[in-house]
């Protein structure tokens, strides 16, 4: 049975409640998230078997964090315990023409400081089909894109199936340092996956006719972007999704599979966000549930673009819908009648 | 002076905060509600003489519910005490393309096990004008159709007239259950009250070119609905909710008023939806509200579409307007200016 | 270097959590406001320089309230203690087709019942560049109209730019009353700021092909009302904001300021509203910062129907946005995207 | 079959939540209260018929206050509606050394400056067997003492049984003001009660042996107040609360109930601090209940003693316990063992 | 290694907020809670394997409960999907002299109408070292003491020890059938845990010189409870809870262990209570954890009452404590200092 | 006047609600703090001028938390901008025999890695009378002893008196690296504050007779500790916090205040706590208070153990009482009498 491995960061997301600005805020909802266990948060609830590889400091807060991704059923056995702090950021909600706003503070925590040696990456690897990745773990700290190389190597030896959202983070590194680091990983990468800026910000491939925060996107422009990436890299599968930002409150969205020389469009959804941070990894788990189970890539496209669709509508960074929940939209219905 | 009576469940509805989904709850938000109650409620803001009759468990949660509907004047006088529980329902709440999902808890009820003698029909009936009842509460239990058909009996001897709001729900018995029992209710009724789905599910009467999942309806598909339920159970008048549901965030809502053999429709409302369960009671209400003072039949569909139509900004199931703040939307005020 | 002073009411806003009707509440947000207070903050929060004075009872609760100005970095070291009562009102925020609900609960405060002695104008204006006044402080009480009076001229004589906001609330006093009294202040007024009704409520120069209440405005009909004042009265500078109310849940957003004898329109906006209440306020504070910072007409008037249009994103009455992220959005970045 | 009127002020009360102080604060819990509405709860609450009289502005939030009375079946058919405002105070909550501290804002509310003729007197006294006043009533306002005197006049001309709580308030009024105006009253009641410091402040009784300041409490001073009370004034019955407080947060409390020219003591109680307010008011209630009863004196001070003993464990104003759980304290049971 | 295997109820515990009564709560707070399935998270915090089994519809609020457990690292690989409806309660928290309440809705539940078929008890047995089960369990539905017994003999005769806690509950069934089925039971359990009411009302043995209501206990009356528990039905060790009930909100806690003949009594702790419910539950976990790791009798005594102890200072029914905390407090130091 | 200035760490203290455990929590109270922060604004509430340097990070959650200062009237002219981020630490509230936890985040912070040459020290103290440091500061970066050492000696070379407070922190240094360097510090040190602890830790005096663990503390030990402190390192005044810790929900809190070679001892308060951290920095305000508004000895002690003992009673770190709520206690008055 297919199982799917994640290895990255993990840390706390404190937010004021509703659309209150930090300066206004005497609460903070917290949830505990991180791009890759996001997506095992995810798959987890469509049935899946995963498991979340990350390092933590050794005290009462990272454990209970950690206990947030037992009760989605995600694995967590070879956590590794050491270093000095969990990371965490804050979130302060959009809404209309005012944008989220993050304030990381995610540096010298105990996974930006492991090293290769802290896992035991055999044992980790055992009975995986898939191993995922994003971006932001290599830019983590300064030994990690060294790390992440090696971890990266070891799956594709193994036989285990490679995922990687390019995932860009400006204010962790630069394009330069990204790119330095990414074309050196993304040829062991099965499945590239990237949302409307990243393949441009690491890898260089900018979509024609485009224009992101004009809300302007080129379904052909994005189309050559995929087919570069393959070209170039010699990655099998590419995913892009496609978000019109009209505002803070309203998107549309939707997703581009490519995958044996052909690029496949999902339908377009246009969104009331509930919340969107988690969107994209979203998007990543639905396509490797996909590949997991086996669908067509047309099926795989609108499967990934319904999902991710739905965690618009979820509060905090989980997808937390299963597989039913997709298969309900998929059919027509995103009418949003009561369901008693 | 006029008087209502309604007769059927009444039940707590616990919902998550926000938009959380259940795994994701730690609070709920408790409310409590029940078909006919909820038509008392709003009836009683409008300052209309009404009177809710059930059976509750004699215990101290079912007393603070029962003091909820005193709150806001409707008698509870006949109330029925006895039996072992009081059902309640989970309500999360959906957002864009994901729907509400309600989780029902409300078998072995006090009322659900009620009998026609637990009650004294004679003493509920003196001085009432209008009984109202939902094709929920023959449902509730295997005694409920006949009793609620004596009940109906009695209420029609008495003169007093009688309001139906079909109400179909498919968690609580089948299609071929409904029609049974309601065909068997229906003749006695002198006000039908349905959905866009109700008189398809319960009466098997289906209107033409209409698919609800997809948001189309067609007016003259309902208005022969309403005119076969007229022709076919002697039925004197017939109102339709005309809700085209875009997303669990926004819909379209309209009425349609069948009287004296001619349709009668109203303006259609773009909704942002705050919270959509009770519409249909607010409506039924609203009708009831309009039989009540004579208003005339496209006065009256306006009035039902207008009051409903600012129930679903309201929380919670109870429709807490008052008929001159229906008569504000009515004028034309639609706007939301701030009343100050 | 640039000050600003305002004058006059300081009062504790209550309201039921989201959506909750009075009825329904059990909890009440609490802020602390004014129209020149907010003002105040907003202009802090965009680096200027502000103090704001009025007259407070000598209570705990009057001391927090005050308090948060401090927060944002508004001076109120001339504050007078005194009288028996704070004001306060409850807001109720509506959704939809139903508008928001003010109670008001202002008479007898200490500030209604201020004499022209209770305050060192002289150590007040001291280092002042600009007064700014609204259309509610002479309202206050009987007393105030010839307060205001003073105070206006005393700004007037010392060099002080008036700036005054008709800011017309129907419960506080009569349109008679009104016009008998803002006639007499805005000769000594630089800079008049109106919303789409007040020029028409308070001087009675009403826009043509205007209907607020169906959401129908005319540009052109307000370039005229802009120009009828400045000729009328003498003013220099006109804003006005132009808000095109679709519901309480969507607006369209625009302004129009005139100044040199033409017209400048801002671009609109859609807005999806968190929050309204204050949505005037910061347009009048964007204008000042606009003029104590030296902007083109043109430049004035993005600025200030940008700012605003942010204020409508931000929960309760303070526009707690600085220059950045009205530059921002000035920038034609509007679409929300995650700021990270 | 008994019935009790009460008149007075009815007003919102607004905490901080937990122990926060005003200036910590951004939301207030809201309760609606008033020293004769708490009795008349109370009374409810154990089963009797009671009415509740007062004078309140016709707004929603007035309305929604009054909503809370008839949650608990207090009738409010009389109540007159007119004047400006209703009244509010801020409560923050005290614990250990430190004292809760109540800022008032009561004045020129509608009640405060009601007259006689705004209520229908023969109408509310038809059918009543008792009339509780208490001294914060002719306190509201210039025009109340002559009003109060009028109203008690009338019950006891009526045969009414008339009681009054003195209830002195130092920020309402003097205690020369005080005295002046309750040593006219006092004649006409049947039934005085008092706290440990009211007769003293307000008749100019003091209790010798007794420092209240440092919790020292002697019985046979109090023995002798009510011995005072009843030769000096006529007056048949006095109940007095005899409150030691240790801190905010602990007190012991006890009762004496004076008649036939005989002191009876209550058992005490050390009670653990949830919300004092409203504490004195639940124990006349009591005597009232154990008045319209019919108990015995001895009966009657443990009933008042172990009723408003439970008060202090429930938040906020009104005592809703019923009179099976006093009993139940009664019979011996304070073990506060859970009830399953 | 030792392995704890739970089977029982599994049902929402809904609380209002603080200390608001039943009619004063618009929220509640829900946790998930069940005899065993408390003394499988205590024993899991603890570091031990254990696996709790039950029975729950095929909803997503019971799988919504579920989820809880698996946070807490208990497993849940054998529980039946199946039945009508999962129970729940309602608990009103006590204060001062107002005690706990508890109304109770867990009749007509999946797991009261579980049959022995509907778990592989070979395969939850596998690798069982203990069973746990307690007297809530045979009282859920008619079927259920013969269900029990066939488990607990089940157990017995696979050579899993078998623990029981007597946990009478008198709204489930009457003394009578809790000793007709309990005899049944208890010759087939190894430990017997009860608190200071149980043995008396289940087996009808009563300690001397105690009066639970008055707050008197005997620890020599409890000695010899337990050595005739021992002798009467062959049992080994006993374990008695002391609990001293002096208000709601303070307790005095201790316990009494009784093995090979002799008692062993733990020291007292005077507790000021944040949440007694789960106390019991506590206790019988941490005398398994003894018990699995070896302990002699008087440390398994002492720090069964601590861990227990402890359980009183945490909110809501599980005793999230690990054996490190235990052994602080077992080491003296009970002084609450700041950890940091 | 005298002009108090305060240098030292400034970072966010998150605490689950109530008294819920880490893993139960899914919203942080947040409030911000810091030593030095807490004594300015404890001064600050008392009349006092003064001043809070610190360094942040350039982002909207560190000018979030220090509007937070300005809101309490303590100035902040002189914060140093840069570093890479604001500490956090997370705090459990502990109850009963339950200890609180604290949970540590703040290494790699602007403070902590801030210079001397950061600062601009000759304007920070220009009218300064009283400068204020704890050993928490040294300890927050390897160069941040020699940076205190270089400041106090500054300090005490303009003739600004220095107050620091021991304040021993095990998880931030050792008690060798913390004696090393406060052994240097102490000698430029007019007044020394310590708890019952830190003598014996940071200097290595400990207090005969006396087990902190235990709840047993000598006075003349601790006279003798003060007396050596001053002997030893020339030290003038020393004031020492004397708390019993009976459990983490009630203290014994008393003071010793060490001047002219003589003991003063404050009475002993019995404290039910609400919040406790936070109360060494209010003893040390108010000595500081009593310096600048020249008290004697005894007064002296006993206006710091009394505004102390008020700070266990509110919420969070902030002892936010003022002078006169103080004497009120001291003038024999903590009954906890509701104030109104």
């Amino acid at each position: 049975m297919a199982k799917m491995v994640g290895f990255g960061d993990y840390l706390s997301r404190l937010s004021p409640l509703g659309y209150k600005r930090f300066i206004q805020a005497s609460l903070y909802e917290v949830n505990y998230t991180g791009a890759e266990a996001n997506v095992c948060v995810s798959l987890a609830c469509m049935g899946m078997d995963t498991e979340f590889v990350t390092r933590l400091p050794d005290n009462d807060v990272a454990r209970a964090a950690l206990s947030e991704l037992l009760k989605y059923r995600v694995r967590v056995d070879h956590v590794a315990w050491g270093g000095e702090r969990m990371g965490l950021f804050y979130l302060e909600k959009g809404a209309s023409q005012r944008p989220s706003k993050i304030v990381y503070d995610r540096k010298y925590t105990s996974i930006a400081t492991a090293s290769y040696e802290d896992f035991d990456w055999d044992a980790i690897f055992e009975g995986a089909t898939h191993f995922h990745l994003t971006g932001i773990t290599p830019a983590l700290g300064p030994g990690m894109p060294e790390l992440c190389k090696r971890v990266i190597r070891k799956a594709s030896e193994l036989g285990v199936s490679v995922s990687c959202d390019l995932n860009y983070r400006k204010n962790m590194w630069t394009t330069a340092e990204a790119k330095a680091c990414m074309e050196q990983l993304v040829p062991y990468v099965d499945l590239v996956i990237a949302n409307e800026e990243d393949a441009d910000k690491v890898l260089g491939i900018r979509a024609k006719d485009t224009n992101v925060i004009a809300g302007k996107l080129s379904r052909e422009g994005y189309a050559e972007v995929a087919e570069k990436i393959c070209s170039r890299y010699g990655v099998k599968d590419v995913g892009i999704t496609l978000r019109r930002s009209i505002s803070a409150s309203d998107n549309e969205w939707g997703a581009l599979f490519h995958t044996g020389g052909k690029p496949y469009f999902s339908r377009t959804y246009p969104i009331h966000i509930v919340d969107r941070v988690g969107g994209g990894d979203s998007f990543a788990a639905s396509l490797l549930y996909a590949s997991m189970t086996g669908m067509e890539p047309q099926e795989t496209v609108e499967y990934a673009a319904a999902a991710s669709c739905l965690k618009h509508s979820i509060e905090q960074d989980f997808n937390l819908v299963n597989e039913r929940e997709v298969a309900l939209l998929l059919s027509g219905d995103g009418s949003g009648r009561v369901q008693r």
